[in-house]
């Protein structure tokens, strides 16, 4: 079993640590109250708005080395909703990456609505957690942990493929703010 | 009813002529021996890949003005397949807009692998076409052919969401290669 550490107690933090519980790994929930805590868990879960993260990071980035760090951030630019606030050739994830080094960053949950996991359906399909990463053991071991809440894992590449899955949420959330699609709805991997 | 034109007769040309012809559209299937005969379409389906866009277009420009010209394409780096060929902050669809500026253009169909047009459906959904423009009386023509169909048209927003519709159509292309999905899976849009 996993230890998690999820930064954030948001509808995405409550989620995910739903997840990993109903699989049977411990979590602990952590949010700026709990600044003077380091983390314990073997994966630490970014779950706060990307504008946050670079804070969180500064804070603790020396408690990150050799964890699996969990981006599930879209750094969509709410200004205009019209694109990201990452460079087009980058991603929330590449930045992170680069800011941690020593920490092992997989991109994942991104692009999962929070009602999606916490149900495990999407439409007629189990919900499926797209995972990008450069580091072949970090994303198993994160699939390990969405396999056992019964949700499907999916190995989207490397880390480069953050990108896409970025574009993809981006594209998603359109679609719901513009009530295309329900926040429940969106896009559903099928085989 | 409209008169579209396909230029191109491989899988994704054909399947789109399917799905014209089923809802009632007449059609004209051209491609490169069709050279000297001009579209006659109210609606232009370029359904070659996209390094032979650039070929048709000087070839073709003239007749497109005013016409709703449908990009299909994914410029993807088949030598790296790592990424695509236009730059990152622009799209095939931005692109082409740009060297057919009277053409009304259209992004759709990028995001279907051809089985799923055939057959109307992907998973246990019924089959979605995302459509990006900027003139929303070419989309909504576009949108009635698909619907015409039995299929589902999604507007997508404007012709900028190009770019987010191929970095998802260059990700399912990646798992479907890696065999992660099947070639008539893939993204479905759920409501």
């Amino acid at each position: 079993m996993a230890h998690i550490s999820i930064l954030g107690t948001g509808n995405m933090g409550q989620a995910i640590a739903g997840l990993a519980a109903k699989g049977g790994h411990t979590v602990e929930l952590l949010n700026t109250s709990h600044a003077d805590q380091a983390v314990t868990g073997d994966i630490v879960v970014l779950a706060v708005p990307y504008p946050s993260v670079a804070a969180v990071l500064a804070e603790r980035a020396g408690q990150l080395a050799g964890k699996v760090v969990v981006d599930i951030t879209n750094p969509i630019d709410f200004a205009t909703f019209d694109g990201l606030t990452v460079p087009a050739d980058s991603s929330a994830a590449a930045e992170i990456a680069a800011a941690v080094p020593t920490a092992r960053v997989v991109k994942a949950f991104n692009t999962n609505f929070g009602g999606t996991l916490a149900s495990g359906s999407i439409g007629a399909e189990t919900t499926t957690v797209l995972i990008a990463g450069d580091d072949a053991d970090a994303k198993a071991l994160l699939s390990g942990v969405v396999a056992a809440a019964g949700l499907k894992a999916v190995d989207a590449g490397s880390l480069k493929r953050a990108r896409e899955l970025e574009a993809l949420a981006f594209l998603q959330i359109t679609l719901a703010a513009g009530e295309k699609i329900s926040w429940t709805g969106g896009f559903a991997v099928t085989a």
